[in-house]
């Protein structure tokens, strides 16, 4: 196993990146299943996966496979949750706390890839000032103060769409570095800033076209 | 405009689909601006995609450009819906109604899309014969009835992980035909039930990349 460590990633698709993390959880499950070597062919048919695409996809951060054995189930994992920055913790502050934000607060998921909510913003005097699950509710005045005390650089939007973009200025000048938004609203965020907008009706939209299909 | 309408559209890679899903969003909003043709590359520099990879994906379903005009954004948004499904209303079954169901069902973008959610099935008894803004809560012994009264062909799972797989099979003996899953489990459905499975933490992990990666 020979990772470029000094490789400056510069061109690698985001679709790459996204199969990188299903790639993970699939190594995570052979892992649980006691399997300590598997070549990408066989990672593809277990999981309906592509085995060139897996090759070409790993081959932009080093050589991974070993000639006659394939990838080392426990080493590639470890590799590629260090290239995802899943080695450490993201603390994450959650801006919005209404039926979303609170979805969003209590999804399994975060947590277990080391997404960890340590700040929630919400102007609701209601909310203000309350706990959830030892995570303080605190209201936009003094989000800059929390991001900046708790080490945060990632955020995960979840208010309505009419203040997504103020919020968003705020979260970038109290320096959020990364924004995923949930909120159903076009916003803008500086050159340096990373954004990506999650659109849960596109997953339907794949669906309704197989149905639609089947029906002509 | 030549669509093949005759077209099976037997081999499409579902990345291409999940675009012509943003393509139709970016002809919306060219429409809401009162722009009336545009050319894959206007189109691309716009939004940010790829010329090429527009070109190839709408090929899949036809001829849309015309030469020295572009293509004409109303009618080719009108096609690219009717592709997608998104010339009628597809009603949908939510099953799960806690914090993640409670979202989903307020969720904006999916009734824009043309997706209703026309029952809800939780078997909490508070909540079980209740209605949430004229939608009806029913038991899951309900579900079939409902399912068929009202002619869903598509559900949306929020349950808990141990219920997931349970549900999904009274859901697909129900007559339902695909599956968004948001519930963080793997479920197995027949071959001719479409499942989409949402992990809302890959979203993360591609922001995690950059940022680990600007830290390297």
């Amino acid at each position: 196993m020979t990772p470029r460590s000094g490789h400056r990633f510069t061109k690698i698709p985001e679709m790459t990146i996204r199969r990188l993390s299903v790639y993970t959880r699939c190594l995570l499950q052979l892992e649980e299943d006691g399997v300590k070597t598997v070549s990408s062919q066989e990672l593809a048919e277990r999981f309906d996966l592509n085995s060139a695409q897996v090759r070409k996809d790993l081959a932009y951060f080093g050589e991974f496979g070993v000639r006659g054995i394939g990838y080392y189930v426990a080493g590639l994992k470890a590799e590629l949750q260090r290239i995802l920055g899943l080695d450490r913790e993201w603390p994450v502050v959650l801006a919005g706390f209404g039926n979303l934000g609170s979805a969003l607060f209590h999804y399994k998921g975060f947590a277990r890839r080391g997404f960890r909510v340590a700040a929630v913003v919400d102007d609701n005097p209601a909310k203000v000032g309350r706990e959830v699950e030892g995570v303080p509710i605190v209201a936009s005045r003094d989000m800059a103060r929390e991001i900046k005390a708790r080490g945060i650089q990632i955020a995960i939007l979840a208010v309505p769409a009419e203040s997504a973009q103020a919020v968003t200025d705020e979260l970038v000048a109290a320096g959020i570095r990364a924004v995923l938004n949930f909120a159903p609203a076009r916003i803008k965020v500086p050159r340096d800033v990373r954004l990506k907008h999650v659109d849960l009706s596109i997953e339907l939209e794949t669906l309704s076209f197989y149905l639609a299909k089947g029906a002509r």
